[in-house]
């Protein structure tokens, strides 16, 4: 049988990621590559529902050209999987959904719930479609802007990470209940870096804003935020920022508390 | 003591839904309302991190402008409640976060992941301050364009249900493990209306793209999606559609799957 992944990402279909994951999976089935035009990070599952859409197909440089067919889309990472589904797809569901291979990490609820890369990977999850996120930890913030980045990060070893999640669950599915596997991978990891599976930590940002000035005198604001390295045991930011682990976080759509409903009634 | 409370919306400042949400809760503490400037359903909790965000003063029409100062924002609604925090009330964090009234509810998996209200709320939940989301349902999608709708919909019932909730949100907190209250009122609500805890339903939308051609012959599409009104036993979509209550989710920002993690080990 043969397989249809569809490949996408946050930070742009020209960004140095989106073809590591391509890479990647590309030896497992068909890949249909279906990404925004420009970066899209910060942006979470947004969707676009005020404004129509278009895509276009486009030349992957580097190696991954060969017989993968990309496409850019001129809305969100969540509007590229809608577009690559119903309208490139024409409605026919891909067995899989790469999302990434992002620069930064997304660890942390702080960031899962902002990242347009775990965006995408739950839109295609709310169709049933086994999604799988990936990021690198970026060392310098700056390289968010940075389309050639190849050989700066740990892209060869996340895309052969991503290949042996991608092959695993192709073959035999998500476990029930979970409905994204979240990979982030450490600055310097090599193919002997541990593999563990941890929760999201609460925090990652200790948010604030630069106030600064413009030529005319009149204030603006720059959302700011250092990072709060510290947090419990078994969880994403710790096992990435201090044991430098290889991280796997499954997560789920349904955001409803993991407590008893009636303990809250008190409150109607 | 007198309580800080930060109002907050998607629909925009200008909406008529944010006035019934500050008129609710005015009699409560301090209102201080910081909204974006325009039209933001549909953002998640987008975060700007590639530009730079204003504010500025600005009067709300009608009768809550009374001891209610009212600030509208470039940004998301994400953006909003961090400059809200960050700069307009120079990192005091409020008491409690309002988000809404939304024209449209915030009902299943789809919408919550998606919807700049439930966005906003989750981003002051990150800090800790008890969030409230409130939505009342929307029988014509359309609504969304207009902001005088004061006549047309629940926002009276729904104004007095944020009330309480606030009253006793302010004074109990959040239970453990409950990051926001997110609130929906059906169309037609009236005093007497039932008020239900359930589970977010799995999906609303079954989602779809019109393809359509601009004036010089090439396709663009919209993103469209027929309602799924039915659900099993005890979610949202159910009580809310079907059985025309006021339904109350208890949201938590964790979305690392409810399994044990061990369980998913041989997928490394």
């Amino acid at each position: 049988m043969m397989y249809r992944i569809l490949v996408t990402n946050d930070d742009g279909i020209f960004a140095s990621g989106i073809k590591a994951a391509a890479e990647g999976v590309k030896g497992l089935g068909e890949v249909i590559v279906v990404a925004p035009a420009g970066q899209k990070s910060g942006v979470g599952r947004s969707i676009s529902v005020f404004e129509p859409l278009r895509y276009a197909q486009v030349n992957l440089n580097g190696t991954c050209q060969d017989g993968v067919k990309a496409f850019s889309v001129t809305g969100t990472p969540t509007d590229s999987v809608i577009i690559g589904i119903f309208a490139i797809m024409k409605g026919e569901l891909p067995d899989l959904v790469v999302s990434g291979i992002n620069v930064g990490e997304n660890i942390s609820t702080d960031t899962v719930t902002t990242s347009g890369t775990i965006g995408a990977a739950l839109e295609a999850a709310s169709y049933g479609i086994p999604s799988i996120a990936a990021s690198i930890q970026a060392v310098d913030q700056g390289d968010k802007f940075d389309f050639h980045l190849e050989d700066k990060h740990s892209f060869k070893v996340a895309s052969k990470v991503v290949k042996r999640f991608a092959s695993k669950v192709l073959e035999k599915g998500l476990p029930e209940g979970v409905d994204v596997l979240n990979i982030n991978v450490p600055a310097g990891a090599t193919e002997d870096t541990e593999v563990v599976i941890v929760r999201l930590a609460r925090k990652i940002f200790r948010t604030s804003v630069q106030e600064r000035f413009d030529p005319r005198g009149r204030p603006y604001y720059w959302i700011d935020g250092d990072l709060v390295c510290h947090d419990a045991e078994g969880t994403d930011v710790q096992a990435l920022y201090q044991d430098k682990k290889i991280t796997v976080t499954p997560l789920t759509l349904d955001s409803t508390s993991k407590i008893d409903l009636n303990g809250i009634r008190c409150l109607i």
